[in-house]
């Protein structure tokens, strides 16, 4: 599928505020994939249509956690992590794509996983750091992906994790699996 | 068991210094029981043999977490969280200790769980806060507990989490669920 006819599939989905982040996902993350190494094209199509889901009713969203067997303990977290999977499902059946690696770069964009695919780090990463984005500690980031795309991503699920704690949120276990599969790698990889 | 014979047992397991922090359990976790109602005696025992396990050779740990079929998980995460679940183990076996309170709260004085008890709140607490205990934090921690043992729970398991993710080290899940189910509760009872 081409730029214009995913952008113009994602944009009757998403508020004008949320279509911009999107842009600056989608840009950030051909760069990233470049930089990288990843396939372009797919960094371009799972930014575009990361977010799809974004602002489908609750109710909706639930409904298809359930009917497609999605992990039952999303239900228990906020309903801010079930745009993610729920978005990969209706991407493949709205919007016709159906490539797993671009599918599961959509899914994991929130929580992550243990054992991501250097083109999920560059979504979950982009989506992070894409222009839009104005937070504390948003900035190292930007500048640890310059050079080091793991180590910007063990720095972004760490500012998650500490923020949600701070601010007495639950956090999803998977996304502390993320986190503790980072480390341990980086603490192996470090030791060698 | 009176006092004085089980300060005989766990002295011995213990370095000079870990029986002095010890004490301090004993003490706060007496003073604690106290003023929360919970079981003097119970907490009492609980604090002296809270760290019984805690100089005993990774190797007979490792071999006790796996005979007794305790959560495999363990092993994959620090040695430092064994103890408890090989001192619950090693008390009832070694010290005749048999009150099934007594050996949870030693069993999660590390890692917590979901559903604390009173009294394991009241051993992790005052493990945490003894007066032997100087790191950040701990003061802010001795103040909630003088009003609020829960509050004080959720601010430890809050600091230790944040430690752990700051230092890049791996979070135990189960420390995790501790720390999700405190927040979960409290968020209901806030907006009751």
């Amino acid at each position: 599928m081409d730029r214009k006819k995913a952008l113009e599939l994602v944009k009757i989905q998403l508020t004008e505020h949320r279509y911009k982040h999107t842009i600056g996902v989608m840009e950030t993350a051909i760069q990233l994939a470049r930089q990288y190494g990843a396939d372009v094209k797919k960094a371009e199509l799972a930014a575009i249509f990361h977010d799809y889901a974004k602002f489908r009713p609750k109710d909706e969203m639930k409904h298809i956690i359930i009917a497609e067997k999605m992990p039952a303990d999303l239900l228990a977290y906020s309903s801010e992590l079930w745009h993610a999977p729920v978005g990969a499902f209706l991407v493949a059946k709205e919007a016709g794509i159906t490539d797993p690696e671009i599918l599961d770069a959509i899914r994991y964009h929130t929580s992550g996983r243990a054992g991501m695919t250097p083109l999920e780090k560059i979504i979950y990463i982009a989506d992070y750091i894409e222009p839009g984005r104005q937070f504390p500690g948003v900035d190292e980031v930007r500048e640890l992906a310059e050079t080091d795309l793991e180590q910007a991503l063990v720095r972004s699920v760490q500012n998650s994790l500490v923020f949600l704690i701070k601010q007495n949120q639950p956090v999803y276990p998977q996304t502390l699996m993320t986190y503790n599969d980072l480390v341990t790698k980086r603490r192996i990889h470090l030791n060698e």
